[in-house]
C-alpha cells in the first residue's frame, strides 16, 4: 500500500465531488475550496455529529448562531483591532509578502520552532541563514512588520465617509457578548457552554495545504463559563472529550496527540492543541484554553455593560472564568478523509477505499439494479430510503466498477436488485469494509442501517 | 385574540431565546441579529427541512457549498460590478441616506408599485408628494444615484495595491461556476439540480423589518439545469413545489400568493414570487426565475471556459436553460415564527403558543419532573432521549409555569415525571396544542416522538 500524499488526496476529492478548488473556471481563488455533491455531505455530517455530541447530548449547553458582521467595538475589545497579527517580510524584488515564521520553519524543516522567536530572532535567522524568496529566489528582505489579518469593508448607510467593518477572525465573541442573553433565557446556571458552528475569515497569505488553512473556514466551538475553583477540571475534562470525539469519528490515537502549550498569552492559564499527524506532517487539529476573565472583563469594560454571573444559591456576583474548546469543521473533514483513505491489494487488483464512519459517510447506501430494466423495482427502493437516509443510484456500467465508485466515496451500503427481488422482495447487501454480502428483505433495511450509522 | 404585530414578536423572540439584536451590550448593529438557544435551533431545523425536500428526496438534485469568496472576475460576469445598485438619495440636511422606492412605497402606503418606477419618475413623485426625510424631517433631496450594495473588502497578498474582492451578494454563482464539475463527478443528466444553502450579504441601508431584511442573511436555493424545451414546464412545477414546501411547514394558504412579475430583466423568459402576508403586509417570501441561458453564457464569455453540455444521446453540445428557485432561510424562519403564534383564550387565562410544525420546533420535547425529588429519574429519561432528539429539562417552577414556557417556544410534547413512574416505568405526555394528556410508557416514547415529527 502505497502512502497518502497531499497531491493524491485533492486529486481523488476534486475526480469524486468532494472538493473542487474555488472559482476553478476563473483560475481558482487562493485557499478558497468549494464542497461538491459528496463533500457537501461530508461537511454537514461532521458538523451535525459534533453538535449531535456537545449540544443535544449535553443538558448544560447551549447553541447561538451570531452574525458575522458585529459591531466593530467587539474587535476593539478583544484586541484583534490593536494586536492581532503575523509576522510578515515582503520580497523588495518580486514585491510578494511572506510570514517570516513560515520561512523559518520550512528552512529549518520544523526542527526550529518559530513560534516562540521574536520578530529581532526571526530576522536574523534569516538573514544568517541565507533563506531565499521563495517565489523569486531573491534574497532582499523588508524588515518583519504585522500584518492584520482581518479583512475589512465598509457598512456605508452615511453619505460620507463609512465605518470600518470587520469579518470576524472567530466565532467565539458571538458567544461572550450572547452571554447574558443566553444565561437569563435558558435560566442557565454556571457552569455551562454555550456553542457555536460557523464560518470565519482570515486573510492569509500562506500556502494552505488544501483544506488546512483556508482564507475562510468554519469553526465548531463553544465557551463553558465557570467558577475558578472548577475550571481546571473541566478543561481537562473538555481535552479528554476533545478526544474521544475525533477517535469516535475515526482518528486512530497514533495519529493524534496532545501539544500543551510552554508559551501562554497573558491572561491565559493552560492552554493545549490535540494534533494530527497530517500527510504535511504533525499539526494543530483543535484546540482548548482556559482563558480566566478575560473576554468577559474586557467587554465589560469596552461596553459599559455588566457581564457579571448572580449565583442564585450564594447570591455572589461575578465575572466566570472560560473555558474554550474549538476546532475546524474543514480541518476535521480534511483528516477524516486522510484517516479513511486506504488502498487495498485484493487478488487480482488494487482498490481506493474511504472508510469513513458511516455516521458521516456522503451516502448511506446505493441502490444499484443489476440490469437496467430492474430499474423499476430499484427506484422504489431507492425513493422508499429517501426519505431517511441520504442514498445514491446509479445503473450504469459493470457491478464491479459500480462497486468502486461507491467505495471512493465512503458508501457504507450498496443495494443490489436482481430477478429474485422482483419474486421474493430481497436484496443483497455488500459491506464496503468487509466486501461481504448478505441477503434482506427489503423492509428490514431501513431499520438495518438505521442501526449501523449511529453515533 | 389580539393581533400579531412586528414588535410583540421580536419581544418574545428576544425574551424566550430565539433571536437577539447582533451585538447588542454595544448598542446593536444596524440590520443583524444573533439566534439564541431555541432559534438556532428552529433556523437549522428549517434548513434540515427544504435540504431533505429538494436534495435529498430528489434523485436528480445534488449538492454543493462554495466559498463565499470567490474571484473578483465571477462578479463582472455576473454584471453585479457594472450595474448591480439600487436607487438611492441623500437627505443633504442630516446626511442619511435613503432607498427613493421605499420612500415612495412607505409614503403611498404600498399603493404606488415603486419597483416599475424609472429614477425620474420616483424624484417626481417625491418632489410633488412633498416626501420629507424620515431621519430629520428635511426637505433638501440629492438626484438619485445608484449605490451598489456589495460589501467589498481586499485580498492583500502583495505589498503594493491589493486586489478588491466582493462578499457574494447572492449564493447562484457558485452553482453556476461548477456546473460541469458537478457534471461530470456527478455523472448527472439534464434536468438536474445543484442546490447550496449559505449565507450572502448586501449593504442594505432600509429597514430591515427584524429578520424580513438583514445585511447577511442565508440562502436556500437550487439552479436547474435543462433544455429549452422542457424549461417552461420545470418552471411551473419548481412554482407549485415551492408553494407546497412552505404550506407543509405550516403557512397557511390564504396568506400565500403567486406573484408573477411583469418586468422581467431582459435575460429573462418569466419570474415569480411567492407573497407571505406578514405583519408588515404581503412581502416576497422566494422566487422562481427562468434565467435562460444567460448565466452559463456570461461565465463562458468571461472565462473562456466551454460551459456546453454534452448530451449523450444525441450528441449535441449546447449552453442549458437555467431555472432558479430561491428562498431565505432567515425570512422563511420570520414567516414560520408568524404563521405559528397564537395569543389563545382559556377559561380563566391566556396562553400565548408558538404552533411550529413539530419537524422544525426546536426541542421535541420537554422532560419536567413533578417534584425535585424525581430528578434522578428525570434526567435518566431525559439522557435516553437526547441521543435522538432536542430536548429540554426543566423542573423549576409550577408546572403549569412549565407548560407555558414550553407552548411559548413551540415545543410539541411535555413529559411529566410523577411518583407513579417510579412504580410502573409510565409518564404523562402533553400535546402543545390541544394541551390533552396521555400516558405511556417509557419504552414507548422514543417511536411516538418519532412518529409525531416526520416531515
Amino acid at each position: 500500500m502505497s502512502k497518502l500524499t497531499m497531491e493524491k488526496l485533492v486529486s481523488l476529492c476534486k475526480n469524486r465531488g468532494f472538493v473542487f478548488p474555488g472559482s476553478e473556471i476563473y483560475g481558482g481563488f487562493a485557499n478558497t475550496w468549494d464542497f461538491g455533491p459528496v463533500g457537501v455531505e461530508l461537511k454537514n455530517n461532521v458538523k451535525k455529529a459534533w453538535w449531535k455530541r456537545f449540544v443535544q447530548e449535553d443538558p448544560n449547553t447551549y447553541g447561538v448562531d451570531a452574525a458575522i458582521l458585529m459591531n466593530p467595538k467587539v474587535w476593539e475589545a478583544s484586541g484583534h483591532v490593536a494586536s492581532f497579527g503575523d509576522p510578515k517580510m515582503d520580497c523588495k524584488k518580486c514585491k510578494q509578502r511572506f510570514r517570516a515564521d513560515t520561512l523559518v520553519e520550512n528552512h529549518s524543516k520544523g526542527s526550529v520552532s518559530a513560534e516562540a522567536m521574536t520578530n529581532e530572532q526571526l530576522e536574523e535567522y534569516i538573514q544568517s541563514n541565507h533563506i531565499t524568496c521563495p517565489h523569486c529566489g531573491g534574497f532582499d528582505w523588508t524588515a518583519i512588520r504585522k500584518f492584520n489579518p482581518m479583512f475589512t469593508t465598509s457598512r456605508g448607510t452615511l453619505e460620507e465617509g463609512a465605518d470600518t467593518v470587520y469579518l470576524r477572525p472567530e466565532t467565539c465573541q458571538g458567544e461572550y457578548v450572547n452571554f447574558l442573553n443566553v444565561q437569563r433565557t435558558a435560566r442557565a446556571k454556571i457552569p455551562f457552554a454555550i456553542a457555536q458552528i460557523g464560518k470565519s475569515f482570515r486573510n492569509e497569505i500562506t500556502p494552505g495545504n488544501f483544506l488546512f488553512r483556508t482564507i475562510e473556514f468554519e469553526q465548531m466551538e463553544l465557551q463553558m463559563f465557570c467558577k475558578e475553583s472548577e475550571s481546571m477540571e473541566i478543561y481537562n475534562d473538555y481535552k479528554a472529550r476533545a478526544l474521544k470525539f475525533v477517535e469516535d469519528l475515526g482518528l486512530k490515537s497514533e495519529n493524534l496527540r496532545y501539544h500543551d502549550h510552554d508559551k501562554l498569552a497573558h491572561y491565559a492559564k493552560a492552554a493545549c492543541d490535540i494534533q494530527y499527524n497530517f500527510p504535511i506532517g504533525w499539526q494543530e487539529l483543535n484546540g482548548i484554553h482556559h482563558r480566566g476573565t478575560w473576554d468577559l472583563s474586557r467587554h465589560q469594560e469596552f461596553s459599559g455593560k455588566s457581564m457579571l454571573y448572580l449565583d442564585p444559591f450564594t447570591n455572589e456576583k461575578f465575572l466566570p472564568n472560560v473555558i474554550e474548546y474549538s476546532i475546524g469543521a474543514d480541518r476535521l473533514t480534511l483528516a477524516l478523509l486522510c484517516a479513511a483513505y486506504e488502498e487495498e491489494a485484493l487478488e487480482n487488483d488494487t482498490r481506493i477505499v474511504m472508510h469513513l464512519h458511516p455516521a458521516i459517510a456522503p451516502y448511506k447506501v446505493a441502490i444499484l439494479p443489476l440490469q437496467k430494466n430492474l430499474s423499476q423495482k430499484a427506484k422504489e427502493v431507492y425513493a422508499s430510503l429517501a426519505k431517511d437516509f441520504m442514498c445514491d443510484y446509479d445503473e450504469a456500467g459493470s457491478i464491479g466498477k459500480r462497486y468502486r465508485r461507491q467505495d471512493e466515496i465512503g458508501t457504507p451500503f450498496c443495494v443490489t436488485i436482481d430477478f429474485d427481488t422482483l419474486e421474493d422482495e430481497t436484496i443483497t447487501i455488500r459491506d464496503r469494509d468487509t466486501m461481504k454480502q448478505e441477503r434482506l428483505k427489503i423492509n428490514e433495511l431501513n431499520n438495518y442501517i438505521s442501526q449501523k450509522i449511529k453515533f
